[in-house]
């Protein structure tokens, strides 16, 4: 039982939470909360170590715990961990998993999201979230500004992150290993594009989104094989980039239809 | 200029972003934000008073607030009106809309969003956004838990509270105006229910959805034409509210065509 604050396995998992420098330096991060844990363990992520406030958790079999070594904590020191004000009393330490392009297995014609230079990491993981309702092969993100094991990502994600498989890696990378498998690539854009549902997308289809703020870059423009958008027709001109997502994988099950879903 | 934390106007504001019961009583509610405040005006809500604090409202011309009658505050007091930590420096007073299901101008064959006893203000704010987008002809919420004027909704619609009519009604209500006017119900749910792209959207239609967490109450089942879910197909069972909204009203639009944008 761990009941001082100032315990070093405190701190360890709070530098954890805090800095990216650290989950690189240690190739471990932080996840918090129940259902986000069992997620986790249930796509056997390797998970080092699991810190519980018996108070805290609420009633329920977590059979999955069974396989964990749990380190029991007080309240004070669990709330000292949490990054979140979530109440469900575990936080486990956890190793990244590093995924690479040539890693992926993916089905004849895939079905793939592809992120550029997303900034905000709850935005990366609300896009994870609808990326794995419409069931796609795996996420690419380009010239990533987040890691993936970012509280708020693992957090807006609700474990997405633990069930799609995601590969960070360069833009040109991803182009090259789109061409090569004779995946089209679609991007959405403002100008110069067409309504994204005259776009055929049973064949092996990877959707490419941009920031907000910017937009894709030229080299995926370039490397595009249609342009795409999404019609704006009210006043703001403006959809959360996890709703566009949304939007654009789901014309493409809705294309594919039942065959897709089996 | 207003330089003192303790002057009764300051109070009067911060009372109104905190308490619906305040808003209620007054007729009154608080924007914050540029952008929000200049969609405000373009749809001419009536602003009682706006409050600036120069030395952070940035560059730009802001020609629509010629029309408005500006008090000037010092820092100190911006911080201590202000609800989002946001830099803009503008905070406006502004009386509320309230509209009634009579007092909507529909199109022949209307595209509606239902939405029922909806619990975050933030998700109601983003489903807003999203039927912005859409281009509905208005959103109706049923037996509502929050008032439209929430600041935490107004923040997450970016302004779609101004710019899509909304109504707030009773389910009896709202299901007696549908039939009346002949507009098909569709209710989201995941029991007995099609997947969405296989019902005809392009008559007038209201999509209704339910809380995240208990789904639609009995009386809209009962009500509906036809049920429809958007399939799953990952491990995690579960999209966002204005992402579903979203990829339910795109489908219409999708189905409407060329027709329904212009």
């Amino acid at each position: 039982m761990i009941s001082s604050v100032q315990n070093p396995r405190v701190k360890a998992v709070l530098a954890l939470q805090q800095k990216s420098a650290e989950r690189r330096r240690t190739g471990l991060f932080v996840v918090e909360g129940r259902r986000e844990l069992e997620h986790c363990v249930e796509e056997r992520f390797e998970v080092e170590s699991v810190y519980v406030c018996k108070e805290m958790v609420g009633e329920g079999e977590d059979v999955w715990m069974d396989r964990l070594e749990v380190i029991e904590v007080t309240r004070a020191v669990y709330e000292k961990m949490a990054y979140r004000g979530s109440t469900e009393g575990m936080i486990a330490v956890v190793k990244e998993r590093k995924l690479q392009l040539g890693d992926l297995r993916l089905r004849e014609k895939p079905l793939l999201m592809v992120v550029e230079r997303v900034e905000k990491p709850g935005n990366l993981g609300a896009i994870l979230r609808s990326a794995d309702a419409a069931g796609v092969d795996a996420v690419i993100v380009c010239d990533a500004l987040t890691d993936l094991w970012n509280p708020n990502l693992i957090r807006s994600s609700i474990g997405a992150v633990f069930t799609v498989p995601c590969v960070l890696c360069g833009s040109d990378e991803c182009i090259c290993f789109l061409k090569e498998r004779g995946v089209q690539i679609l991007t959405a854009q403002l100008q110069d594009s067409e309504e994204y549902y005259d776009v055929d997308m049973k064949q092996g289809t990877a959707i490419v989104m941009g920031t907000e703020a910017t937009g894709l870059t030229e080299v995926w423009r370039q490397a595009a094989d249609a342009h795409i958008r999404i019609p704006m027709l009210g006043r703001l001109d403006s959809l959360n980039v996890s709703v566009s997502a949304a939007v654009l994988l789901y014309e493409a099950v809705r294309q594919r239809g039942e065959a897709f879903m089996s």
